[in-house]
């Protein structure tokens, strides 16, 4: 029988394990910053950020707390990015996502299968808030595309900023369907919102990130959006038992681009991407810039098409004089531009097995079925210009 | 006085609290699960990558149970590497780390604050099996380094696969220090292991991964390793105050390049890179293979070339004779050869402000001061070629 003595032991014992337990599981590990620090201590969590100013990187890191950045689908991407920023000391995030974790999603980065059935907005929260706690806050258990979610979505862009009353910096699309993307585009076209599209393809193995400035670069339903990838019909990958393949690696790489070309946009240091493309399979990466269709569908892109023009035409221009030249790309319908790294030869080489597109280029997304999106779906065909026109189009410029 | 009754109650109490906190926190939040299922259910971990057979992309996804993975250094790109592993269902990890978690190292991913304190391997092992209880872990808290270290680590590289009596399938650097590669370059020349380096500059915008193969392609010895990074003398540092930037962007991409080149090597899918590099200022991706050098200061190196050759000579050629020309690059003493998609153009546009070396090209890490190092030192000067020299005839190729 135990003794007094190994009793006390025992209690004592286990009332160290247990505050141990307590300790780690939900504590706040450490009190809010006030200030960022450069100061070199291993207790100074901005000490490495703060050494970008230091390294000749970034003038002034501290203005990252200014910001706030809208993520959108915070699942294989979106949860990274979340991360990514929260660890980077951004001022605040707004999440929107309607999903519940679930075991599924244990190959991909971030959540935890002790997560299970929460829903992913609450659990990125709480995590995010552990890892940073001098991040706000904003999440939104909600679908972005019905009315009256769209309206409270739009909403939080036009003032979902610090303090309240003015719009937030960036929207990030992580979104996984055409639907998602096109709610955003719309609302970001409307409220004259610069945003970043991401996307992985459903095989796994190629990705892009692609920055959108209304009227300054293509919108999201001026031209399909370009990408090596595969052309799965994503409607059909989630009915009877089918599903897409996802891998850490190729989300976790698409994070890092969107996010470091967030905080180049944001801290105004390196050249910021508009389209960078990853092909898993050759190490491949492709880079363009996408000029906005003047006879796109959406008539918020147009006006901020309009918008820019003008903007631009009484721009003082150094060494140009201001010529009717100045209009690019008249007699280029679809106005693409493509300026990038890689040469024909590679676009060959990242060609993969859908021999009804040009080489090298292949459809991010399908567009839905006439009967679920005509109007949306038009946005190519009203063109008069097929697809395969355009890419080839593309190709020869 | 509280009596044996009293104390038993309360031993119950706090063994049921316990059980509570550490449920929630680190009991097993799954089985383990036996065979790998491409069942599409909500509770199935494997499901999105048991898909990528039916996408066509991985023959048979269920090898990766048989792999056994060595990462040395579990900081910012080793932690994110092992998760990564970890997620995909990796056999067997072996994780190797002398270093704490701080709260300084809270700008990068996967360590979280209430970590701090303890060891990188423990927290790091702790948390991977939470993610996926199906890994199996070993661990070691020392410094590869040190000779009686050493001598552990290369025995568990020669006997640490699955089973315990056969190698690991590979090595991955994830070390942040010179003295650390060429520790692990020795033991993998000595083995004739197969490994991958890794790296960040200290202005952590730039990295780059390796393959290394021994006699195949080029050790750490054979050559400084070359890429797009600053010339920061790494021994620097940490004095004084200073301390290197780091961005969980970077180090994000770098471990998600890292293991997807290594799925693709186990997994037999894609094209492995042998050197891929990633400018994070310009969004540029430097890809390349070095050959060994003959006069490599590693006896090993040399021997393994030896053996690579042999082998060589003896394999049958499909349509080639083999004659003397099959010795590769015989008036080339670096045996230098660059496979790159890369033209001189983007090479130069890649360069920063290094003047004393050419164009695109730098130096990943300086070796350390000759009173230090003057062994692994020589392995340039020996050559009789400067640096700059062997840059300019890399340019050539």
């Amino acid at each position: 029988m135990a003794t007094i003595t190994e009793l006390k032991a025992r209690v004592a014992d286990l009332e160290r394990q247990l505050a141990d337990a307590l300790q780690t599981k939900s504590a706040p590990n450490r009190g809010k910053i006030t200030q960022m620090s450069a100061e070199v201590v291993d207790s100074n969590p901005y000490s490495r950020l703060m050494a970008l100013k230091r390294m000749g990187i970034v003038e002034n890191y501290e203005r990252i707390r200014d910001f706030t950045v809208a993520v959108v689908g915070v699942g294989g991407v979106g949860s990274v990015t979340a991360e990514m920023l929260t660890r980077c000391g951004i001022g605040k995030l707004l999440l929107f996502d309607y999903d519940k974790v679930e075991l599924a999603n244990m190959n991909r980065l971030f959540y935890q299968p002790h997560q299970a059935g929460m829903s992913k907005v609450e659990a990125a929260e709480r995590t995010l808030k552990e890892i940073n706690p001098d991040v706000e806050f904003e999440v939104y258990n909600y679908n972005i595309t019905t009315t009256e979610n769209f309206d409270h979505f739009q909403g939080r862009i036009k003032q979902g900023g610090i303090g309240g009353d003015k719009p937030v910096d960036l929207v990030l699309s992580c979104v996984d369907n055409f639907e998602a993307r096109m709610a955003i585009n719309m609302a970001c076209n409307e409220c004259d919102q610069k945003w970043f599209e991401s996307g992985v393809s459903e095989n796994a193995v190629t990705g892009h990130i692609q920055f959108l400035i209304p009227g300054e670069t293509a919108c999201f339903a001026c031209a399909p959006p370009l990408v090596v990838a595969s052309k799965i019909d994503e409607k059909t990958l989630k009915r009877d038992g089918v599903c897409a393949a996802s891998l850490p690696t190729t989300m976790g790489v698409v994070a890092g681009f969107l996010v470091q070309n967030v905080l180049k946009y944001l801290l105004q240091f390196g050249d910021v991407s508009y389209y960078l493309g990853y092909n898993a399979m050759l190490d491949f990466f492709p880079r363009m810039i996408l000029k906005p269709n003047p006879q796109c569908d959406d008539s918020y892109c147009k006006k901020r098409q309009t918008e820019f023009q003008a903007r631009e035409a009484t721009r003082p221009k150094v060494q140009v004089e201001i010529t009717e030249a100045e209009v690019v790309h008249e007699d280029n319908e679809w106005a693409i531009e493509i300026v990038s790294e890689t040469t024909a030869d590679e676009l060959a080489a990242a060609e993969g097995d859908q021999p009804e597109l040009t080489k090298g280029v292949r459809v991010a997304y399908t567009t839905p079925a006439p009967t679920q999106g005509g109007d949306q779906d038009a946005t190519v065909q009203d063109s008069g210009q097929s697809l395969d026109d355009l890419m080839k189009q593309m190709q020869g410029l």
